[in-house]
């Protein structure tokens, strides 16, 4: 199983946009092969900071949501909301 | 629920000691009051990267976790084989 952690400092007064978008992107994520778990966290000290947490069944389904059409569309749309972003892939230790 | 992203960044040579230190400290607090999940995950690029993803039923147990025995024991250990450290607190979107 793979999880990734990916965490975006948005620009401020951006929030509320970022929310909106990344609702589809939940949704239509949630119904891809391999896709366990998808779920979006907001930091309880700095509202500007959100990270995806995500399991996959392996590599091949995470690679496939990378070439999705939700996600390359939504993905540059919320490009333009962030200050940063950071992204990490991991397996259990 | 309280989810914590925990990202350290190891010294090179010392990711053998980290994981030996980290099995007792992941033993002892999974057993701790309001810990709902605690595991430890590695980065498949960087072979110094590790985060531990945490799931705690609310602040306070989180707190009780930080002050607790093996936390302060084995964090002092812990944090002479780092280079870097970034916590993250978060709650559901």
């Amino acid at each position: 199983m793979i999880t990734v952690v990916a965490k975006s400092v948005l620009k401020e007064d951006k929030v509320d946009e970022f929310k909106k978008l990344t609702e589809e992107l939940i949704e239509e994520t949630r119904k891809e092969k391999g896709c366990i778990d998808y779920a979006l966290y907001e930091d309880i000290e700095n509202e500007c900071t959100f990270t995806f947490i995500e399991k996959w069944e392996d590599m091949d389904c995470l690679k496939a949501h990378f070439e999705s059409a939700h996600f390359k569309k939504i993905g540059l749309q919320v490009g333009k909301l962030r200050k940063s972003r950071e992204i990490n892939i991991y397996k259990e230790a």
